[in-house]
């Protein structure tokens, strides 16, 4: 299927350079660009526990977009889907400590892995604390028992919702890191992939897919999925993805959840509506309670059409986090009493 | 250029039905559907002016997403690209009616003006009180001149967000209908158009473009724009369509600006940044000031890849409203201090 790569913008290769000015200046003041490729606040209160997240970039506004008000401090920026560097990691999180010590939360991708651990380690060095939690969130990336070999996906925003708020509020990186291990443990996500995106610089496609056919559980650059198949109703691949989840935790009557569906770029919000009216009836039906939701374009792919479910269970502390108002060029919400 | 159809929804005759229950669900309890397509607030209070917004479906989130705290009361809803029924204009308005009169505040196309009209006529024979104020913001689409015959296209946000807040705070119709007359005098858009969007309905898409061709002031259903022309830059676009828009007012040395970069569905944030950062150095050279910024996706026409730049002159009563904060689905942001 041959599709022309058809984008505003300048140079390919400067785009990300432009992208981060034009983010921070999306953020009327409240960002600052560092000398590297990387995105802090500009007002980080002196005692304050850090966050630090981070990642390659064409998935905005992940990850540099969510730098704000009860979310992250600061991010450390990549090129095109490839993690940013250990120096971009270490001059990022310089930035951002105040000397209570740093969170790293960034999604779980080898690149990303080796250059933050490296990162940490120079950090280290320095006596600065760090600690670190990857998020995990994809169901269909491996099976539970190897969870920790799980890509982060869509998860990625609610997981800095709600570990910003906590790392705004609690006063030791250790409580910040319960918080955020709590919360991952109980995150799960899918999506599904109808058309690729292509990347600027090479000009390609990420992945090929006929014309009549989707893959369920693909990843956010076009890794494998579990069933390549024909594209069906969205009620029949809601019921998929939700089977797929909800097996997975699992999650049981009576439980509490946020909800998150979210486009990987070019899926229309009807589309995306109608998949919501779907899931709703599900979790209806299996006594499993909606706290708080979002439907909208947060973790994306470039132009790849597909979404994404993300389902994280809340207890009374989770709730309260995510309760709280939030403010980014990338996502805000107003507080939730 | 073929391009296969290829979206996750049910029967396309019921996307635009499924769409309102997925999206009332959405909201969390805020909003209500009506026996017609129309969506309402589910709570309004007695004696408050009531704002009214509406039109083609498609173009998610506008505008059945936008109803919320400080935004549309309630909006009436049609089929694809199509104008809400007179029937459904006139029941969405009865059930957002608080005895203070009504303000319809709609994009200026034919069908729309045609039934919102018809609405406010079998109001009118009921004594309730309705004013008009249609969004005309696309100088691509008529001369200064015949500014009334502008068709709305993003700056539909910057009106339903200012509106919004006007109708919540002030006590007469005439005063939010003021407040919505000023704000419609000193805003302008233009859009850019780099791939088509499919209507489901029909498996169409609404126009053709070359592999290497844009489309400058294409409307939001492909209506003709000002310039069919070769993929430029970033910049090179930005530059057309900010010349175009500055003269057009003309905005001046001094002037405060709220700034929405809209995405019209498929284009990446990556290119919308990209754009900010330009359109930020053309308004810094020209001593045009921006009180505040917005980019991302609100007005689309389904998939169709493309932006809009929209420029509203502010005073201090238009930034008082804008600086409010605003809760739906689709879009939410935190007052501003």
């Amino acid at each position: 299927m041959a599709k022309p790569i058809k984008k505003i913008l300048n140079d390919p290769r400067r785009a990300v350079d432009e992208m981060l000015d034009g983010l921070v200046l999306a953020s009327d003041g409240r960002t600052k660009r560092l000398a590297v490729d990387a995105i802090v606040k500009s007002e980080i209160p002196d005692g304050k526990v850090a966050l630090l997240i981070g990642g390659g970039s064409g998935h905005e506004p992940l990850f540099h977009g969510f730098i704000g008000e009860n979310m992250g401090d600061g991010a450390a920026c990549g090129q095109f889907f490839a993690a940013p560097s250990p120096h971009i990691v270490y001059e990022a999180a310089k930035a951002v400590h105040r000397g209570k010590g740093i969170l790293f939360l960034y999604g779980n991708y080898a690149g990303d892995n080796m250059n933050f651990d490296i990162g940490a380690e120079m950090l280290a060095d320095e006596g600065v604390e760090v600690r670190t939690v990857r998020v995990t969130d994809d169901v269909a990336a491996a099976p539970p028992e190897r969870m920790h070999d799980r890509r982060g996906i869509a998860g990625d925003l609610l997981m800095i919702r709600v570990v910003g708020a906590a790392a705004a509020h609690l006063d030791r990186l250790d409580e910040v890191e319960r918080v955020a291990k709590k919360a991952m443990a109980g995150l799960r996500s899918m999506g599904v992939a109808v058309l690729a995106g292509s990347i600027p610089e090479t000009g390609k496609l990420t992945f090929d897919l006929a014309d009549d056919e989707i893959e369920i559980g693909m990843g956010a650059h076009g890794e494998a999925g579990i069933s390549r198949q024909k594209l069906g109703t969205a009620d029949e691949i809601t019921d998929q993805m939700m089977e797929k989840i909800l097996a997975d935790l699992p999650f049981q009557a009576g439980d509490e959840v946020a909800l998150l569906i979210n486009n990987l770029g070019a899926t229309t919000m009807m589309e995306m509506l109608v998949v919501n009216r779907r899931v709703r009836q599900i979790l209806a039906e299996r006594g499993i309670t909606v706290h708080r939701s979002d439907v909208g374009t947060w973790v994306t792919s470039q132009e790849m059409a597909g979404l994404s479910i993300s389902l994280m269970r809340l207890d009374g502390e989770l709730k309260r986090y995510l309760d709280m108002p939030s403010r980014s060029v990338g996502y805000s919400s107003l507080e939730v009493k």
